[in-house]
């Protein structure tokens, strides 16, 4: 290594970004340091093969056996390299695809209707001027104009009382939250007043821009969370965040300041002034949560799994690291437990069920699958390391729900038919997809009820037969062509290898044991279950007889499947809306009894039984 | 003026001290600029004369016609200079007399018991670890163990909160005010819990540090107020804050600063760590409160006189510039007014006035004079812009109560006899000195009811006759000479003019005309009042008859004057010790009503009468 600085060209969304680096520097480490973030699900270790990047020109180390078996010979022949594996050895021109750092967000589902309360007021006001036989001190001026008492003010907006009251002639605009009194704005701008509803999903990040005078909705923005590049799941972050040198703070800086550049992106595009944004609510999961707060997460990798803390928070945005204003707040919805988080409580404020006679199920389904039963009476709650097998993760061909992704799979004149996200030729098939076609297999007997992909000579029916000479062996293992060569970006074909159907029969059997335990736990049978709210952009897009065909939820409920989309985000939301929906997320988690399920006798006799498929 | 860099060695108390500037500073705020605060009541003006400083050696600017004025020829002859008429044009060596910088205090005065129950409590906690069947988060264990539910935690607490109780075995010592939780310890520290009482007077700042386990006042230090080369009154503060450019943050990061320095010295010299140290109670006038909290304070100079606050304030000390620890927490006590401060509310408590049946009197003749006067049925005050004169401003030889001061004079032996502080050769004559020579002047008919110094051949009597010969003239003034030049320090006499005789008129004829004023307003007489708390250093030196004899204190109330020495001290202390007391400072800022003198007809009138001597 020598200290040469080396400048690489980055285009991406027909954008060109100039950055420099001395000889020797990873590639994905600079894209990190530029802020840019790829899909690594194995936090850059040269496993998943998800980072890939394509060289334009330039001088760059050679290719590793890692790049070499995870990519594509047509693929090779474009340029294209795993970022992780790639070290920067002269100036170069590197490209992304398009869709590489935006995602897909389903924010459809249930109606709602909620009074508008939310936790901060704007008052107009014409407060009286000094006299000396009125010698009130600026701040009881500005109290009893608000009819109020025992007020908090910061000290750094007392130190500007007299200047804004007298540079506005006496007439401002007071935010406040109850007492607490947030900021003075000069004049009357009681009507400019918004806030931010996020979900920080492991994978994706949304925020919705709300209008906190009339209710509405008024943008949406989503990202792939930051983090990605440390670890697709929340044990590798943990791990990241436990092992490295200020590995919790880059970690936590990541995603606090990807939510900043979001917030003042939406805020820019709306052209809302950033001053006028006052509240931030944010559902996540425990570990999500621990990273944005910057508390140490590693007690809830392992056995008693104990989170620092799981209430609802509320501390200035700046605390944080997220510069807004100084008046700007966040509420951290609260959390069950290390393995069931404030998304599953946004969840449940979203759909209800916690106020409803009728017994309702929600099902969580992201990188991890998380199960709330119960009604107005009580709450019963687990979680299962079901793994993101249907985020596309640990699966070979699996991708992401982005363009090019395919989406839905079915049999149709005896063959396969696939679409794929923006009808772009296909990439990788994401979870819709996934369970699609281990449906269509099982249909067409070409996977047996053990998960078996049976050699050709023993497919019985007609049209598993018709389907024969999709099957192959990849990497010594039986696998089933979804996409052919010449249809794909890559021209290596799509397919499902025998590995990735364990995969998903581990994830679908951890899924459908947890919720067989609850409901047992609970005293009820599957049939007492008037909803089954499922939850998570995966649930919004999947097709609900073929979950139900591969045992992922049960038949029993076919019928009752409601999709919510983003149920934590549409939490925020409500909450963000209303100080009583904030309230009434602390009273869920009074409410959510959580079952530990890996110690549990019971679940590890379901989930042997839930491996196979019916 | 060339960029040449000079040294300038400062000899003070025995040490050495090496400062550098560029040519042309001036010596005075290169003093500043090394945290060496001289008293300047002028601003730095040259109009006082009191910055005098030696210079032993070196390059200097040429002396001034305001120093030839007011330096005397022993004092030039011996390298004396003003500090602030002075500039450095090469290396040079200065020294500073050893009394400079110090100051006395007295905190002697009333008896007083009171419960120990401070606003900040410790607990020593064995919290109870995780296990799979207890999931229970780490605040939540924490908070279990404390009994408390909904408290408050600093989010960088939080943040720690895993390691400090993992690290001590669950063994610490939980740090908390009601249900905000301040400070996490390792292992047992329930007996170390300090905290540090505090009087900012425009002249004097006091610390006593006090254990808050026992109640014991460990130790107590004073300093001159590093703003005092700022200007030696309020007025001359707010005028440099106000019209300088970051004068505010100037005034306020000096006084901070200096504080700051205090409290570690306090805590350095009796052992205590400064992580033990958690409240700090503030007591001082409402304009040094705002410049203590960087509150702009321009709007208290002029009428309507209307301060930014006037509140208890409570915020962590490192919000104003004091760092202690992250858990400290200053209580600035609440003012009435502009005028009347939270010294005369710790005041009031201290005496316990406003629980008193009887009524009662108190005067603190400070830099200002104020007044308040009630019982438990209520209380009235009022402030007067006596004036710096009995701290010795203003005054041709007046010093504060500094070593060589002159602090009592008498008649003996048909001459004038006086005593200074520390029995030092007089350098001049501080406040109770003033007092005892105008009251001598007065009862040797020296002095006629008008104030007028008489022409010796106008002396009628005896003893008056015989102090002819110290009738002398300055500045075309009749002048009487106190200490002969031959006994003083500078070789120069020490003399009181005819217009210093005029100053203590005008602050003698406010203070009693503001006393008269709040006696009538209340509908009461002098002889209905049961006590008079002469509160201030000054009050506790002073000869009461004397005060009595030049109609400062009314005569009817010679006989119950009580001397309470520093009362808003000892109202700060008694308020660190009981939370009961703060809350009790915040009914007495109910229970006072304050009077405008400015604007009063019946104060000009008891004005104009009380200049007179009877």
């Amino acid at each position: 290594m020598n200290n040469q600085i080396y400048k690489v060209t980055l285009i991406h969304n027909g954008q060109k970004k100039e950055m420099t680096c001395p000889q020797g520097t990873n590639l994905m480490e600079l894209l990190q340091e530029n802020k840019i973030y790829l899909e690594a699900p194995c936090g850059g270790k040269g496993l998943c093969g998800k980072c890939k990047i394509r060289v334009e020109s330039g001088n760059l180390s050679e290719l590793t056996s890692d790049e070499d078996r995870l990519l594509s010979n047509k693929e090779k022949a474009e340029g294209y390299r795993l970022a992780c594996s790639t070290w920067i050895m002269g100036d170069a021109v590197v490209s992304l695809d398009d869709s590489s750092d935006t995602a897909q967000i389903v924010s459809r589902g249930l109606e709602y209707s909620v009074d508008i309360n939310p936790s901060v007021s704007k008052e107009f006001l014409t407060i009286e001027s000094p006299s000396v036989e009125d010698q009130r001190d600026d701040l009881k001026r500005l109290e009893d104009a608000l009819n109020m008492r025992y007020t908090f003010i910061p000290l750094g907006l007392m130190q500007r009382l007299p200047s804004l009251l007298r540079d506005n002639d006496y007439k401002v605009t007071a935010v406040y939250d109850r007492n607490n009194i947030l900021a003075i704005e000069s004049g009357n701008t009681a009507n400019e007043q918004y806030g931010i509803a996020v979900d920080i999903g492991t994978t994706t990040v949304v925020c919705y821009l709300v209008d906190l005078v009339n209710g509405k909705q008024l943008d949406v923005a989503s990202r792939l969370n930051a983090q990605k590049s440390y670890g697709g799941d929340v044990i590798s972050r943990i791990a990241y965040a436990a092992d490295k040198a200020e590995g919790l703070k880059r970690l936590q800086m990541e995603i606090t300041s990807q939510l900043e550049e979001m917030i003042k992106g939406l805020a820019s595009k709306n052209k809302i002034e950033l001053e006028h944004i006052y509240n931030i609510v944010i559902a996540a999961n425990t570990t999500m949560i621990h990273l944005f707060a910057g508390l140490p997460p590693e007690h809830i990798a392992a056995a008693p799994f104990t989170p620092v803390a799981t209430r609802l928070m509320v501390y200035p945005a700046e605390q944080f690291g997220v510069n807004i204003n100084s008046a700007c707040r966040i509420f951290v919805l609260p959390s069950i437990s290390g393995y069931v988080g404030a998304d599953i409580v946004a969840g449940i404020l979203s759909t209800g069920m916690d106020k409803s006679d009728d017994l309702s199920l929600m099902i969580d389904i992201g990188t991890n699958g998380e199960m709330v039963l119960g009604n107005k009476e009580g709450l019963i709650s687990c979680s299962t390391a079901a793994g993101p097998a249907f985020e596309g993760a640990n699966i070979r061909n699996g991708v992401g729900g982005v363009a090019g992704a395919i989406n839905t799979v079915r049999l149709e004149d005896d063959d396969i038919r696939y679409t794929t996200i923006s009808g772009m030729p296909p990439i990788g098939i994401c979870g819709s997809g996934i369970v699609d076609v281990l449906a269509v297999l099982l249909d067409a007997g070409i996977i047996d009820e053990t998960g078996r992909i049976l050699p050709a000579d023993e497919i019985e029916s007609e049209i598993g037969k018709k389907l024969k000479e999709r099957l192959t062996e990849v990497d010594d293992m039986p696998a089933f062509i979804i996409a052919k060569g010449e249809e794909t970006r890559s021209g290596e074909p799509i397919v499902m290898t025998q590995k990735d159907v364990r995969e998903i029969q581990l994830a679908k059997a951890a899924i459908a044991a947890g919720t067989r335990v609850i409901v047992q736990k609970m005293g009820k049978s599957m049939g007492e279950i008037k909803r089954l709210y499922l939850a998570g952009g995966f649930g919004s897009y999947i097709d609900k007889r073929n979950a139900v065909r591969i045992g992922l939820l049960p038949k029993e409920l076919e019928h009752q499947i409601i999709a919510v989309g983003n149920a934590a985000g549409t939490g925020a939301l409500l909450s963000l809306l209303s100080r009583k929906l904030i309230q009434r997320s602390n009273i869920i988690k009074t409410m959510v009894k959580y079952v530990e399920l890996s110690t549990s006798p019971e679940f590890q006799e379901e989930y042997v039984n839930c491996m196979y498929f019916d």
